[in-house]
């Protein structure tokens, strides 16, 4: 009977991670479109381990990233309307997971999309993206 | 003193570990280079969840994976000389990790290059890659 509760418990408590993962990728793109990057910024971890790469390029910090972001998107128009989809996120611990999910962004020009890889992990004050590798369809 | 042969175990254990990931790429990249594609996919989880995605497509599947590389690099030229550089283990738990690295292909006729990244976990035999992001240089 300990058992079956047990696995239960875990079972519940994978489904709480995975939920409160996606929430991380659903508040960041809502914080995206109404062109908020700070906002968008909370997703990721503060810290200067924080690395994120596309195009070949790797950034290294969560206050290296910001500012890239900030300079490459600088208008709304820029920053067009950010749309996730397909995201899967697999978890590795209790405390570790990974996400797979396309990107795509609906502009007035253009619509640039792709793929991207996250690396979480849980801190105290939740889930956070400690590294992501975003890149283009070719 | 329990404690402290805790925390060395730990520390030796964690060493091995990213040692043996280290291996993992170094064996990737030997067989790469003597025109070994099944050497190569050894690095890869046998399984049907492998997921690996390069310029935006999404191959699933060992299988999957092993004849897109057959077909997109089915001469020696087209494989070229594989090169891994920066590589950077980030040990997520005791059977999880991630990997950020530079890969680059020489070749007679260009050297394309770009950024990777791996998850792997410890199976029975091993670390072995779950999932590769590879994206090329813009």
């Amino acid at each position: 009977m300990l058992f079956l509760i047990s696995i239960l418990l875990t079972f519940l408590t994978q489904a709480d991670d995975i939920r409160e993962i996606h929430n991380v990728l659903d508040l960041q793109a809502s914080a995206w479109n109404r062109g908020d990057i700070v906002g968008y910024m909370e997703g990721y971890w503060k810290s200067d381990s924080l690395i994120f790469t596309s195009g070949g390029v790797v950034n290294r910090g969560w206050q290296e990233t910001f500012e890239k972001y900030s300079a490459k998107y600088d208008t709304k128009e820029k920053m067009g309307t950010l749309n996730f989809s397909n995201i899967e996120v697999t978890l590795l611990s209790s405390r570790s997971a990974w996400v797979l999910g396309k990107w795509e962004l609906v502009r007035t020009s253009d619509r640039p999309h792709g793929v991207f890889t996250l690396v979480l992990r849980k801190f105290t004050d939740g889930w956070k993206i400690v590294h992501d590798h975003t890149s283009a369809e070719n």
